[in-house]
């Protein structure tokens, strides 16, 4: 067990503010207890509880927990993102760009989205010292982490991105919802990483033991950062091998880590709204 | 703070189970860290937290709850009670016959209801040595908590019930339900206890320190077990009172005790199902 794991010191009373990290499944998410801690290391009397809700039932499940005056807020992980972000009222401009939401917090009677995995990601190389103005970065995937991540690393300054998806159409349709942003992007072929600064592995290659690598060794070059968005391991083949080429590298939780803070901060009014509502 | 009330060693993470408490307030109820703690310390990955549900709102959020795979169970409070047994599913004999609920498990695609708020008072008095078959029962009030404990009296064997209400058409009503029932039972006049073996009180008084003693301190004869509901002060200004004229006395957290036992046992199958739903 590691510590902190047993959740020692935690407040769980009928004052407590609830919040929730919806998913299916959600048996693997992580964020139950280091958000809980978080939260209750500063004071605040309130749990984080995974939800289990089957694609479909998400916008009704809001709806009613809207019913549930301490149910404060929101985390949202596969299948539910472009869900969540559908069925909630404000939506920063990131999530709909993007059109998808990772965070929902109760505001009045309507759930107010933002979507933080893009700009976790971006703070989490930055916070390792990991520049990204002027860089190029070769993205591998085109799903809703990878999206994310192109755009925050757009945001961040990122001179060019190059994205390979094993399915083209998805690369394409993302190559299109950069360029219409303005943002410098084409398609890649998952192997070339000569000229760039940064390869990002947006894929779950690397979750399972038996994963191939997600790009050729031979593209790991000492100039480029190597990035992973996979936590579990937590230091995957691609970050071994990478590291062995002398690759300065980058795993999963730092950008879980600073995702986590932006969480708490995001939280912080719904939380004392519900927990000022409950004391009425 | 009390022993345990720091929640030291529970388990919070992706596969926790998920029972609530609901109520209208609900900052005041007691039982999560409690209930957690006990099925926590038996291996069970569960905790308990508080859902703050408006009148009216229940039904609509029991629906919705279905949808949470992993939410296993309710514990009901006021003013929830008799709305829990109108929209729940298959209910015990003794939650249909006094028609609230104060635990709801989910079976399948609906909510099983019992009621344990009688039960738990006549276990908790048995516990402490005082037998119910043949006495005669004095119980102020005929609200919910006293149906619950008239019925439950009756059941283990009480061979008569006085009740008195301020409220006389309340009385009225439930001596009516408890004749119906071919329960001994008539109106008192809430002073005399001659011949009578057990005084409950069934009133909220003795909640508030200005509180009037809900009877006349001269009507406590040291042959009268005296037993108050109200769980907080421990020990009541009739239970001082009843002490001090020599009558054995019981308060209300020995049948919080016997209610959390029993609903541990209770919640354990659908526990076990949410669980296992879980790990498919």
């Amino acid at each position: 067990m590691k510590p902190g794991m047993d959740g020692a010191g935690w407040k769980l009373d009928g004052s407590t503010v609830l919040l929730g990290i919806v998913g299916d499944p959600v048996a693997q998410v992580k964020a139950p207890q280091p958000l809980t801690e978080r939260l209750q290391a500063t004071g605040i009397n309130a749990v984080l509880v995974p939800l289990q809700v089957a694609p479909g039932a998400l916008a009704a499940v809001l709806h009613e927990l809207l019913h549930i005056r301490n149910f404060a807020g929101l985390i949202v992980t596969v299948p539910h993102k472009q869900a969540a972000a559908q069925a909630a009222g404000p939506a920063s401009e990131r999530a709909l760009r993007i059109g998808a939401a990772n965070v929902l917090r109760r505001s009045g009677s309507a759930w107010e989205a933002d979507l933080f995995d893009g700009l976790g990601f971006v703070r989490g190389l930055q916070r390792a010292g990991h520049a990204v103005p002027g860089r190029t970065a070769c993205i591998l995937g085109a799903g809703g982490a990878a999206s994310a991540i192109a755009f925050a690393l757009a945001e961040a300054g990122a001179k060019a991105l190059r994205i390979h998806d094993i399915a083209g159409e998805r690369t394409d349709a993302l190559l299109r919802r950069l360029q219409a942003a303005d943002i410098e992007a084409r398609r890649w072929d998952g192997v070339d990483t000569g000229g760039a600064d940064l390869l990002v592995n947006a894929t779950p290659l690397g979750m399972k033991p038996a994963d191939p690598l997600p790009l050729p060794a031979a593209s790991l070059h000492p100039a480029l950062v190597v990035a992973d968005v996979v936590m579990q391991p937590a230091v995957t083949a691609l970050m071994a091998a990478a590291a062995e080429r002398g690759c300065p590298v980058q795993g999963g939780r730092p950008m879980m880590e600073e995702q986590l803070a932006m969480m708490q901060d995001f939280f912080a009014p719904a939380i004392a709204a519900a927990a000022a509502g409950e004391a009425r």
